[in-house]
């Protein structure tokens, strides 16, 4: 099961399948990969994106459940928005009992189908699919990957926040008296590459401001896997005028008398062995430039002297851990292959 | 007391001075301004700033205290470094009994002695010039000031999250049993005009990091002016890649039940007759862009369903109503000109 | 005749319509001025764009050239695309014999009508319309101004390159046998608002490059003010990562001998009583910056040891001198108004 | 001689230097570099630059000729200042008869030492030692290469305009008569790392200005490498608010009846088996984010309806192809390696 992967790439013209097909082409335990498209008269990747010249090339074919199964894919990443993902991924699952699929979209995130519905707006799927499917965040749930069906790769703000907070949940360390406050920011191209006018250079460009407070999709996938209720956290998304990159700042108020050795040594332990984990030493905070075009997350935190006020920095790229990169560590976990296989 | 004042400048040749120097040329009630500087070659404004020729011209002499008092301004505006202003304003009231001095550093904001002397690390001024000197917070302190001899001009942050939340404050709406939370970020010119690794384009462009946590000096204004103990608030700074524009995000619990429109009402009400502050109307939040070059400063929020959870958005340009344009909103107050003087 | 304005503009919902709102917003000569629009719902400038509360207020109606000429209005300004401007022109001068017209667009900036067929693929205003149009460079046409009724105010890109090398050509001193070369690069602004592909911020950010090579709308201006012959220069344009001003480099070869005082001086004689253009000394090259937010065109230079050959950089922002300002600058010329009314 | 290379590294702490460690740790065919700087307290690499923790480790030592000698490296990489290289290369040479160096600096691209001392205001190397350095520019002299003891990097700004230019000058198909104009704009990175007024986060945000016009010390490689006398050419940079990147703009005049094809012909076959060069088909222009974090050069051109003006734009990332992956370049060239290993 571990020899070279035959891969497939649904909706490569999106920033994230941009930035996965990149990474594909050069895995080193990937076989060329195929990417399917809408339009038939891209026959080449290099004709999509002329800049890949020099890269490397691959078929493009023209999308559809039964190409993608004849293809022998083994599996298909599915970057493509919520609704498209909704339709394929059962049609996939049917017409080839072997096809394992990591979907990017939010579709198959969360198990309780409700909670897609509450948010997306949207029919969910059938609670069995949900319940097969695993949240594809390697650093919590490693073990479930090798024998996934179906991965849902995370989104890239819950990516930073889970990572960020997981250790303190799961330590119990938090006063959950006082709220918790997770004030994120992305770069622009988690927007998508759809022109609008929110994403419009003149509009962002020397500007900065909070967007769907209360209300980003994102929500609840922080809240099931950190365990908590609406009311104890908020979730608040600004848009940074980069191209990329995903810095949470995180505030808890921390049960009396930690102290700051203690809080690396937590982290360290908890992410011993997680190599797309980085835990910033000594008071060192993270930056956007040091994640971006990486699979890193880094961590760092700053504790006030009474050892009760915690902030925690957790900085990623949107389009690397929080999308394409954690998709090829899925691969890399359900396949077997070093962790970090076509990711450094 | 209402005529054209006489105004004298010390420190234009950092990124707030220039801006004061640019507002006070187009003053309607200010006369030609003097610029007092240390380099005894610039002999008039355009030597300095080139930029600046076309919108006026104003003579540049020698920096001294008697240089100063000989001028006879009336009115003398610091943009000087704490260290500069603890050691001028003692001086310059000494030398001219009548002067009176809007002081843009942090050397005379804290009523206690040993808060400055805590934050800033150096011997803090006289608790008398303390306790008569005004925080030059015109919205709060407006009658404060025709008064005042020696005006405290407020941080650049301070401004932004002490409007924003001091409505809620002083309505006893927040539920202090949860911690309040205000994730504040900058554009770079707040960082000022000597040049360092941390302001290097390299290394602020595609970039964005907390920093100062836990230590950043504009702290002990928030907690003076909110009346809020350390322990009950986390005041966070970050860089952002713009050149101006700070938005502070300000996380708080209310006690039960608030509804959106007594929100809105409440900051209405605080703020009638304060023209430099709009509220913005039915959960539309404000962006840098709008506040950029202006002296305004833009406050919106959003509610949660619960009417609990509270995210108030507060955005002004940072050498505006953070600095050179809140100084000149002292002076229109001081002088009893129209608060908007020379400012819109 | 130079009484308060009355005026209209027709546009306001790009980003130099937006400038020129608020130019004519604070205009000392204008009344306020009515906004026509195709929105019906929307009645006031503040509610089309809230940013400008407290700057001002001004009545929206709904477009049509009847209620244009009902409005009363002296002067039009009209910031249409040009099909729209070849549609409103005539009309408006027809259902209105006294109105005067502030054109930004392209339409009616060539004498000859198969200029702009060629260039726009569209069929041209009538050669008498042309005729009668004034091409909006005060600097240049200054005296046409005042009895203008229709005026062209110029392109972005035009305005750089020809008051940065009309007062070389009047002079004669070019080496003709060269070729010149009109490198331009212009912010993001210029491209319009409508969100596209290529103004989308990933898109530009981090990005650089030319773009229209020999096809750009903008050639037939410069080489009809310039007088050259297509085959004698090249006018290039390439698109910068900020939002607004226009940078031009242009390259000459000099007939023999020339001196930089001679050339600075030549400069200096040309725009003597042109407040809108400044003409660096010795050497000293402008920079975007100082003419963003102004109507300036700054003008510096670069001359080789023999004299030979001469760099001039022409700056200035492309919604200010290079549309939205120079068109409030030709009201200004055409009502007798000081040439710098509002624009300080 | 095909073996993996021992090397060591001088000036790492540059933004160059930093780019050609992150090369060097993941060449296929160099052992793990060592890395010499002045600071004693740096042990190893990823002390001096924490973001590298995860991409791999390699040690530092104090710099000193001795040891570097002592160290064995085979090929010796200088990315210190043209001063600095002045000094070590002489000594290098004779400390250790066999080792071989990429000299990043410009103190030895020059045959003729008058040209060095003129341009860079120093004592130029001797003769001899200039006389045996090869201009690395591997797609011109690639057959200098094998055996070079000395090969100097070239310069980021020449190595766009030299590639983009050469095919023409070869083919003899430029119009001497009419001028050359290379107008070049680079990103500010290659303005180096020391913090200054100039490269100031709110200097260059948002602006855009030429520098150094006839003053560039690039302008010898320049002419010296197409063969140009200095008065039939101008070589004009610009500084860009990105941090990456190199975008020359090219204007010659052809001899008569050139057609687009044939021209694009010309530049294939003259790159043919270059791979780092790729030639854009069509018309299509290159543009600043296709090469950023690359060692490509990407060429492409517009060519008047008339066959007579032509554009060639070139475009590179100055710390790829113009600096530290060309030097990657060479050594793959020096010691026989694939061409593009490590650099893909």
């Amino acid at each position: 099961m571990s020899g070279h992967a035959k891969v497939a790439v649904v909706g490569a013209t999106g920033y994230a399948g941009y930035e996965l097909a990149r990474l594909l082409l050069r895995h080193p335990e990937v076989e060329t990969p195929t990417f399917f498209l809408r339009d038939a008269n891209v026959r080449c990747l290099t004709e999509l994106y002329p800049q890949l010249r020099g890269w490397g090339e691959a078929p493009c074919k023209v999308l559809s459940v039964e190409a993608i199964a004849k293809s022998g894919a083994e599996v298909v990443f599915l970057s493509t928005p919520h609704e498209a993902s909704l339709e394929l991924v059962p049609e996939l699952l049917a017409a080839n009992p072997d096809v394992r699929i990591v979907d990017l979209s939010g579709a198959f995130r969360f198990r309780n189908p409700e909670t897609f519905a509450k948010w997306y707006k949207l029919d969910a799927p059938g609670a069995e699919i949900l319940s097969s499917a695993v949240y594809g965040l390697p650093e919590l749930y490693a073990d479930d990957l090798p024998k996934a069906r179906l991965v849902a790769n995370p989104g890239c703000y819950p990516t930073s926040v889970i990572l960020g907070l997981r250790p303190l949940v799961d330590a119990d360390w938090i006063d959950t008296a006082r709220g918790i406050v997770c004030d994120c920011k992305s770069g622009v191209s988690g927007a998508g590459k759809e022109p609008k006018r929110e994403t419009h250079f003149v509009e962002v460009n020397e500007n900065f401001r909070a967007y769907n407070l209360f209300t980003h999709r994102h929500t609840p996938e922080v809240s099931e896997h950190l365990g908590l209720a609406a009311r104890d956290f908020v979730f608040a998304t600004h848009l940074l005028p980069v191209e990329r990159g995903i810095l949470s700042t995180l505030y808890v108020w921390l049960t009396p008398g930690r102290k700051a050795d203690e809080i690396e040594a937590l982290y360290r332990t908890f992410y011993a062995g997680r190599p797309m984990v980085r835990i910033l030493a000594g008071g060192k905070l993270p930056e956007l430039q040091h994640v971006a075009h990486t699979n890193f997350c880094d961590i760092g935190f700053a504790l006030d002297a009474a050892g009760e006020r915690l902030v925690v920095v957790s900085c990623l790229d949107n389009l690397g851990k929080g999308a394409a990169g954690q998709a090829v560590q899925n691969l890399n976990r359900m396949r077997g292959y070093p962790e970090t296989a076509g990711l450094l």
